[in-house]
């Protein structure tokens, strides 16, 4: 993670390549910085081209975090077979990498605007309401294996991964705006505790 | 919890009365809709009045920022004899009461907001992380002072504060940005499971 994602690098089609132009001006300039001017510069065409397909700059992100939310759905692998504990952690890792690099960073901040957006605006607030549910329905998916494998306890799996994904959205936010990146890795070593203490079955080594 | 805070309530000076209609005008408008003329006008002075005093929009919101800092902290009561697990509790219900009036949802709602402000800009990155090290202070005092009375074990306080701050921040953004209250609700259920299973001590009743 942290890099350009995979069905960026390459774009095919004119659609692809506005996507990928602004997945770039977001990292380099965030939401407040951003202009159409902008998402051409970086396309390197004009600004007709882009106000030809959109209206405004929300209209371009919203298609741009449908885009997102699409191509992320389809690049998630299946991997039922593997340990549903590797999985769990596979997806917290995703959302909060370690370490961010500088373009990682951008992107996460602007999410973390675009996101804020939602609480005026409601087709933002329908957008990231789809975004939380994929993710969610991720988490559950994964825990119900886990609990199907004797891995995890009988616990409930929408709970738990409601506050799995609550507390990797406060982590994403405190790590852009609270000036440090503590809250990350805090968050994935309580979530890693909590998964031990509470999530894995008595005889998985929770004390291990 | 929800209504307007007591220290807003009956301003004294023109620096309350300017605060208090900032606050009010917050809640109605959040940061997007946020001018120097609304809160003017639920302030019933001129613009000018506020021009005298701030620069622009931000540089008033910072200064109100820390207003609620100043004041929160001088509020916050002295309470070390009382049951740790209780004000624990407490502390978690005033950042994410059960129920939101329509007043206390718009300024949930606006606080989101101008913690996106914090990506892009330093001046709020520095106010947040004085509002993050000061949630973090509390929780850390009281988790420090349940060890010592035998009621919480012996865990290190500063990082299960920082994963309680994160969840609660992840609990108030999705509450405001994902179109329901499910977030609240189950952060603040899991907490309580987590302050059970992995906080309290092994004989005050973890397993009741």
């Amino acid at each position: 993670m942290g890099e350009t994602p995979p069905f960026l690098a390459n774009p095919e089609t004119t659609r692809e390549s506005i996507m990928r132009a602004t997945y770039l001006a977001l990292c380099e300039h965030g939401y407040a910085g951003l202009t159409i001017q902008r998402i051409a510069e970086s396309f390197g065409k004009s600004k007709s081209l882009l106000y030809h397909h959109y209206d405004d700059k929300d209209e371009l992100l919203l298609a741009f975090l449908q885009f997102m939310l699409e191509e992320h759905e389809s690049s998630v692998p299946e991997t039922a077979d593997d340990d549903p504990r590797e999985r769990l952690d596979a997806l917290v890792d995703a959302m909060l990498p370690p370490e961010l690099s500088a373009e990682h960073r951008g992107f996460t901040a602007a999410m973390v605007e675009l996101r804020a957006q939602a609480a005026h605006d409601e087709r933002y607030s329908e957008q990231f309401a789809e975004h939380d549910r994929a993710f969610q329905d991720h988490l559950v998916d994964v825990i119900e294996d886990g609990i199907e494998a004797g891995t995890f306890r009988d616990v409930d799996a929408e709970r738990v991964a409601e506050f799995v994904g609550t507390t990797v959205a406060g982590a994403m936010t405190r790590r852009v705006t609270g000036g440090d990146d503590r809250a990350a890795t805090t968050a994935r070593d309580a979530l890693e505790s909590y998964v031990e203490q509470v999530l894995l079955a008595d005889d998985t080594g929770a004390d291990t």
